[in-house]
């Protein structure tokens, strides 16, 4: 082993996650923790009496963000940030952000202990509803710290209940009073975020270490197509307008054309209503969702701009119109931060490869502000979103030692970033 | 005016129907009335008023059919029975059903009137549910009255809360304790139902009167395609099972080769249900029914096979299970009838011509038991199972003229029948 870092503890590494697995916990060993939850709530709890402990200052601001300070030397340089969400899926599992929340927890206890001088603030974050899951779409912490969507905005979403973010916000934030809280955003030097793959390439390759090169761009449509009501008993096919007709010829040539693009394209249309939905009536309406993702920037618009082409070349004799919900252009992670993984895996002799990311992640967000990149760790079977979501306590180890060695260096060596 | 049949009351026949439509009255003029509703229960309170007022004595069956019955000399005699349904489509027109009852009705309540001896009864009947829009398929009523399916079948039926016609029934018997109720079927002598004509014919002929030859058949599917669950952002397009996918690969075929077979084919898929509907899943299950009507009876039972065989070919990598669910092959209706219908309108001076229906109707059911016919009046544009479906009040009188006619000379002459 050719490096001088400091070890993170695996052991304490590994109880810490379990401990906040309790939190929330479900029979089949997965996890309910949805963002602005009592069980989020639960969550900071735990996670600032660790902080507490390591001598960790706590701050949040008034998008739900959590941040935990090691200082440096610099207070006013714009300090490096790790971490992830501590929100789940409704039956989600243990490690789905909790393990990037844990294992920037980690390394920022590792660096203070080993008593190497700091030149600049180690920050761990914990982002607000990455999930979506109850307050739908998600990412909304990440979102706002970086100036893509207000405060404001995300203050009106509700939840099924009725209840809006702004509602659950004041709720939550009470319950820390404290917390310092100030308003969100502020300059960030890098931004690093482990997180469990959620596909099945690490764990086939027999591969610890992920070194993401970047996020794929996601674009999602809705299309509505109006036709006419119709009684399927006496209306001449040729006479129709018939809207799940007209469907039929879209999806036909868009699964053929977008979804039959190339390798790395994914095309689907994953949710389909229709009105009136009766057996014997001709239908007058259907609405579909798309959603179109790709790695490339140049083919994700151009397949955009074919999908609403293919849309209304099949439309007659309905009308359609196609409306873009989501633009979120496909990410490419800072090559510096690459380079560092790549080196501290090779360092600790741990497999590693460079891999895609298909799920978005607040990465995205802090790629616009700063240089960023992320570390994969393999899940058993790629399964993710499910109570058997699962890493083993090596692989989360070994992935926050690399998170751990480059975080090091950032805080540690003056000049590694631009 | 060669008749001295007597005259129905064209006033009171208009604004009874127009009352009848307001029970489930929908902003754009149409009807939402289901079978077994609250309006359903409503509709039957005020023709039985009506009915009463008249002293038509009420009976119901087990299977939801109402019965109005002027009586007769000999009680014993299979009685003439004429009506349709009370229920409509989710957004239904005001005279798709209810202008069957109602002709019915005012047809009896005109011979009531007239004072006319008659020797055996005449039965004004609703039929329980032929939309079939709540409980799928329809005419369950007039099916159990024919023998055609068992009460216990019908009740097993669920809507889409998961309410079973039996327990609707249940609630639904119980608001008329002072009806009494019971075993569906009993002989009858004739049925007569009025209807609208549902499609364009008449009023591009501009005639009055059409003189029903025949029901169009009417096969009916449901199609269920099973994939996989998976996520719309990892899993490559390749490894997918997409049941979406599928249905678009086989509705692509089905439209161009079962709906395009010949000018008198009527290919509809009306209903589709996507499970888990969710916009960033692969679809796993796409549930859809298929509903396909032709005159020739050679040429419907090709075309079931031929489709049953598309459904399969397109299938993998799902899997497709096709289950028929309705297989009513073309009906011919009674000359004797038909001849009486021509008669009637030529001594009124109606103009009228033989047609054949495209829908299906309650009557199909009970030619099985006893001399059956209909009596087409004019709809506006040919819309029906919509909200501005529309026939004239004269329009509606001239029909409901000549079905009282018939219905007057078959209660009023013996040996008409044979």
């Amino acid at each position: 082993m050719s490096t001088s870092l400091p070890r993170i503890d695996a052991g304490r590494l590994w109880w810490r996650t379990m401990a906040l697995a309790e939190i929330g916990a479900l029979p089949a060993g997965g996890v309910n923790r949805q963002a602005l939850s009592r069980e989020d709530i639960a969550a900071w709890r735990r996670i600032l009496i660790w902080a507490a402990e390591a001598g960790f200052s706590a701050a949040c601001d008034e998008a739900g963000n959590l941040f935990l300070t090691l200082p440096g030397a610099d207070r006013s340089a714009p300090p490096i940030l790790s971490g992830s969400h501590l929100d789940s899926q409704p039956t989600g599992g243990k490690f789905d952000g909790a393990a990037g929340v844990m294992a920037a927890l980690e390394a920022a206890i590792t660096l203070a202990e080993s008593g190497l001088p700091r030149h600049r603030d180690l920050v761990v974050v914990a982002w607000m509803n990455e999930e979506g899951s109850r307050f739908a779409p998600g990412m909304m912490g990440s979102e706002v710290f970086a100036g893509v969507r207000s405060l404001e905005d995300i203050r009106q979403v509700r939840d099924a209940d009725g209840v809006s973010v702004g509602q659950a916000l004041d709720t939550f934030l009470s319950a820390f009073p404290d917390v310092p809280c100030h308003a969100p955003g502020f300059p960030v030097g890098a931004f690093m975020e482990l997180h469990i793959e959620q596909g099945p390439l690490l764990e086939a390759a027999e591969t610890a270490i992920g070194i993401v090169t970047g996020i794929q761009g996601k674009y999602t449509y809705e299309v509505e197509i109006l036709g006419a009501e119709d009684h399927a008993g006496t209306q001449h096919m040729a006479a129709r307008r018939d809207a799940l007709a007209a469907f039929t010829r879209m999806a036909s040539q868009l699964y053929a054309e977008i979804g039959g693009h190339d390798d790395e394209v994914k095309f689907t249309i994953g949710r389909i209503e229709m009105a009136p939905n009766a057996p014997s009536v001709v239908p007058a309406r259907v609405t579909f969702r798309i959603d179109l993702r790709h790695p490339g920037d140049d083919v994700l618009s151009a397949l955009g701009a074919r999908l609403t082409a293919i849309c209304n070349a099949n439309a007659a004799p309905c009308i359609v119109k196609v409306r873009q919900l989501v633009e979120a252009p496909p990410n490419t992670f800072a090559p510096t931060l690459r380079q560092l993984i790549g080196a501290s895996a090779e360092a600790r002799g741990y497999s590693a490869m460079p891999i895609l990311s298909c799920a978005g992640h607040d990465a995205r967000h802090l790629a616009k502000l700063c240089p960023t990149a992320m570390v994969f760790v393999p899940c058993r079977d790629g399964i993710s979103h499910a109570e058997n979501e699962f890493t083993s306590p090596e692989q989360l180890a070994q992935g926050t030692q690399v998170l751990a060695d480059v975080l090091v260096k950032l805080v540690t060596h003056e000049g590694i970033l631009p």
